[in-house]
């Protein structure tokens, strides 16, 4: 059902027994502890692809001082990861955009011939950043995509009618308290325009906010997104995770959408850390020959987790458990 | 002390050694797990009582959609349950009220010939839903008890000066910041009046708002209501519980009421959840032959917990430590 | 088309040329200034109705402790009134009840044999008060309709379906954000019942909260019903006034309402006092065989204005410019 | 001093005596009232041009619904105008573009051979809609130009760069607590990008919040910018006006900027209305042989006024008077 | 009955007939406009004293930057008042103290031998700056009399069991919605202590905040003071102000305390400006030998009014009309 | 490298093996429980000192009404506590200042003769208590140092230039989203001045608020400061602490201040209570001659728990990790 992309060494567990859910989380997590490299305060909203006979990928690493960073790290495995100890330092051509204020939550995103990273970058307040690299060591900046105040800008993996394609989450300055996902193109990467809606948050789960999680994965039912949606509970915000399915070929059109969640912070790593209550998906790894899934997600916004689905009971759950 | 009810089999633990409290956890606590049924996100805040030769109940089920709704449920022994996978669909007469939007916090009172489930039920807002059943399988929804907004509507489980009588706690539409407990009666369960300011909060742990608990239980020292308050952290709102005793024939004239709580967030399941640091009570066994009683508690907006208590104690330390 | 309610002497203004409303103001307003009694610091929203061979009313009247109290007051032509310098003392005989906390923006109805005066009393937050009085002199207070919070309880002027019936608007504590405007009923004025949603806020002026106004007029078309909205700028509320027409024998269901308001405040003394831009009807005065209405109303919170209305002109308008 | 724009028919009133401003109101304001056409409730935020041998419009009508709306308008005089009464139907090619939810607060910019109208369009949110006219009766809308959350999109009347330019403030979806001033450019009016910030809020009557009015007049010291700021007093916002000198051919570079502000709300027109003490200027006629600029301003969001200037005297306020 | 002070040429304009207040307005209000002189935008809260054979001042006068500066200003009547263009510019010992943040609200009090001026004084936030002059030229900064955050520091005019004594108002940050009345005494000016609560806001004209206004004068019956209250409304801050009497020897100790306000916004220039609905009092001349009592207050944070009083009516007044 | 204090018999455990950070826990922490006496709920933010020839301190103990209170308490060895029952009743000679609201967050100063308690005392609103005891028996309470509203008062263990020394955080009524700490100098501990600035929020861990922790340390490089800084998450406010070195002779001049946070709520007991994530230090036990300090902290306002820092490892990571 998954059209591209055989990655035949996914990491993967099989679902427990008696487990009733459609994704079920690794039994050894967190896979990247808080303190894996020497200054980090946490490492969670991260963003992995498969390299060379690996994997590798953009972590966000806030150090000591809470301020946040993007690292790059590499895997053998896609569990045991190596981060590097120093943070990524793009290289730019304009210092407006160059001097770096802050970064967060990457995606990393193959399109054609290089990994392009998207980003929250600081640039008087929030907006998405955008880089490529080849190799994970030398990381190009590019224009920012929007006008602030921007987050969760995702990729995805290949032009759609002839155009790059975006998706985000336009916000406010600070802890936003709305949110819905857009649709973007651009010819070139630099220039964004016919600026489209995809959804709004709805009920429940979903009611505060919404905003999109990993590069979106090409399947037959459409465009397969997870995306995380926030409740405002009396104590605060949680943070959970559902899907939905786009058109191919007009994404911001919804055609399926989880009205459950798929996973919610249930696990001690997932309640208890910096912030409470919060899974947050960022990447999602995938074999269209298994059609096995693995999706890493933030965990607490202190350490990082992977959790699994198989693509066509996932699908057949998507669409039997939709709500537009 | 206690005035009516036997039940022999209620469940029991007795005070643990060194125990200094009068108001002490179940060892095995949480009694319902948050996914004791396929669909459930959480089980907590939930209504049980005396049924046949064990027990029944109407269960607050968050479902993963995180709607909430609202569940029957059997046990033999009120610690082992076994909860009905579909929601309990109510029968009405006029569809204006009987249409669904949620419902959430039930308690369950037998008056007369039958069981009055009473909770908060979606209509513009939350306000209190009433419905009687015989054997909880059918329940026959009558007129929502007041106007938006209400929450924590809980009534006496006998006619009080010829009237059907409620407390219940005035609201907005949110995560209300206030709160008072007030007192209502009803020639009919449809019409209501005489509205009667019972409780305000006061001090610490009961400073943002207080509601009732349980259905109050008539002692020789009055109505025994335990009740529970809101403290406001600078990290959000803290559930606790206490207990007051009410004028048996004017029950909104308090005559104690606790000063400290009888029991707050301190064990994992309560303090981590999908709501940290929350104990809610909704229900009371009790035994008047041998003064026990066991309290059924929401843990963390998550799991349900239960409680014990011997009534003599109990009393006697309310009075003790009262303060109007 | 009105259906009832002969008032030849019906305080009346002709439309002025060129006037392109259907609701205009009268040429002398403000009727009644801030300091018209000897203690107060305004005079505006209050109601008024044909008293024997003139006109009574009950008057909102702060004083220069701005707390808020109510006056009653009697006018030869509706226009000049005399207002009692001292405020009203309710007869009761609960105490509990009759305790005056505050009283303000009242209404009066004449249902069968006597005069009914609603208004938001003070009872552990606002809530509705009932008394009724033969004369305008002695007044009996009855219980509150409601739990609190509410505020803008409007009787109607017969018993509907056997019942007496009232409008009123579920608000909190403060200075409530929200507001829709519900129906409840009552075999008796004392317990209530049956409560209907009638309407929601919506768009523009209306968008923030609304409440019914004057009591309503019964015509053929259903009854008229003047409320008011609420538009949040970013400088404070704006109080306008539009109308609905409401089913006769179902006044809970609305068959037209105003898109566009009928009065914003626009004219110095609206837009200028202790609540800038406020107009707040309460009273409507009606005569059927002219068709002519004269509607009181609250002026920036500070003095009282009347404006006029045609009966046939203002129904086809609302008819024409309806939207639900 | 100013570069282009010969406009001999200027609307004029000469610098009143004993006036020390630069800036001085014309003696007749408003020059529209705020019932101008049939149906509005006000008429403020408004842009004006050249238009053959007289002027033309575009033009914030809100109607009673308090619904926001543009409107054209012709003029002989540039004081006495006639303005549509239906509001502007834009053409579309794309209907989820072209229906229209809220239009307000246009610009009207001259580039090339038509006329771009932009405003704050309602997608999903505020942002900024684009449409061009020749003739100003048919109007063509073009895709958004960015993603929501935006207000006060300012077109520049010349490409620069080779690229068109715009000037915005991103938002959030209300009464927006922050703002600043940031660049784009566009190779198509369709894609937009190379975002750069222009201006942040600074100090006293411009701390709250900025945001460009007029479309920028080319003169030998920069472009000539009005722009507005927000104070927020204790009792709301107060909207001033100043001005700036941006750099040629990188306007993103403020080179001037007056600490002083150049209006504020003092007429009574201006301090109450819908929303009281905001003066809010959308256009400025120029004319480079005398030097002569009036600029159009909304007031206190009801009616519109036009107030003057000289150009030397003004850049010389601008510059001595500069604060970075 | 005001124990001190004989000024023969106090400002004067008898109660107007028929008026039935103790304090009335001048009526040539406002005195001083808001552009008296080049660069003011406002000129409100301000102080006056007798000085020589006029009068001098420190006046608050927001320049068009709507940066807050402190003025010297003279007058030969007490009416006509000539402001000193430049702001006052302090002479200081320790630049930490003396660099100049922003300055308002002052008050001037004459102890012994020379006039102290009060403000609230930038300093990392807002508190009391104190400074003293012989001649309104040479103004002697002193050390900052507390922490932040404080506003409406006022001194006594005679030192209190052997100690300077000072009334002030601790706030926050920002528009402070609390504020109670302390007292603080000081051996040498620099270094204070024995804090002592006075009095908190109450009910109605008074239920946000109070802060002491003018220097209180001695009379038989205690330190008279003015002071303003003020009420939040649905749209913003009211400030009317009403009058306290304080023990002698205690002042701490309130004797009486108006229930009703004295004056509260209600004339036009009350009523609109910058903030509206606002009356600020900030000095008060009086003649012992006549009674007489000229209050100056700010009028909507715009232009400065004066009103009378007579001294033994407003007393006998306070007396009656007290609530503590 | 710290100048004064000898005390072989401090707590201590060396660094753990592997630990990379320069301040680390107890192994055995909480050291004192919620519930060590009777009445507790939670004993946390507490002041330790070298007393005789073991400790003695002042604990905050929250009872099960969750009234704040006050305790003294001795151990021999630092980590096992004995906490009297009842709650220290302080001696005073002015009932005003004497009659007791609450106390919270103590600390403990030795200076020349006897042990000083300050403490956040409530007067109208928290301010800082000041108390002298020699045996930790009888305490002798004095005037309050400041106005309201005020916290984390923390006394200097020496005069320093003739004067009493106090750093401390102004605050507002509740939970203050913004503190600066200043400096304050007395003679006589009564009355304080000269009021300086010493440093305000800045940057990630500590951008919301900051405040002093135990009392400084003299060290070759200044007197060194712990102090709190809170981060406010989407959840909550995190509490974290780091470190500054202060000038010796002008303690508001701050020579270094750690960038890094030192230590942040990560352990269970630290992230799960009645205030999840915080950390709180409010004393430090140190010996100049090993360089040992033992830090003693509150662990999300529940429990009580300690860690260990290397004087000479320390003073270098704030000097290699400052950013002023």
């Amino acid at each position: 059902m998954i059209l591209s992309g055989s990655l035949p060494n996914i990491p993967w567990e099989e679902k427990p027994e008696g487990c009733r859910d459609v994704v079920w989380r690794y039994s050894k997590n967190p896979i990247i502890q808080r303190d894996a490299i020497k200054r980090s305060n946490s490492i969670f909203n991260s963003a992995v692809v498969p390299f060379k006979d690996g994997f590798a990928g953009v972590f966000r690493c806030d150090d000591k001082r809470r301020e946040m960073l993007l690292h790059a790290g590499f895997s053998k495995d896609g569990i045991n990861w190596i981060i590097d100890e120093e943070p990524i330092r793009f290289k730019y051509e304009d210092e407006e955009i160059g001097k770096f204020e802050y970064g967060y939550d990457p995606r990393v995103c193959f399109i054609e011939d290089r990994y392009y990273v998207t980003w929250c970058n600081g640039y008087h307040g929030p907006t998405i950043g955008i880089a490529y690299t080849f190799d994970f060591k030398t990381f190009y900046q590019l224009e920012n995509a929007f006008l602030p105040y921007n987050r969760n800008g995702v990729l995805f993996p290949r032009k759609i009618n002839g155009k790059y394609a975006m998706l985000s989450r336009p916000s406010d300055t600070g802890h936003t308290k709305f949110g819905d996902i857009f649709y973007s193109e651009s010819p070139d990467l630099i220039y964004w325009g016919k600026h489209r809606h995809v959804m709004a948050p709805r009920g429940w789960w979903q009611s505060t906010k919404i905003g999109a999680g990993p590069v979106p994965i090409e399947t037959e039912e459409g465009w397969l997104l997870f995306y995380h949606g926030v409740l405002t509970s009396c104590n605060g915000y949680v943070y959970s995770f559902g899907a939905a399915l786009l058109d191919i070929d007009e994404p911001w059109k919804v055609k399926y959408r989880t009205e459950p969640y798929l996973l919610s912070p249930q696990k001690l790593y997932e309640c208890v850390g910096d912030v409470p209550n919060v899974v947050f998906p960022c990447a999602a790894l995938h074999d269209k020959d298994s059609g096995r899934i693995a999706i890493y997600y933030g965990c607490a916004d202190t350490v990082t987790g992977v959790c699994f689905a198989q693509a066509d009971e996932l699908i057949n759950f998507i669409k039997d458990n939709s709500k537009l």
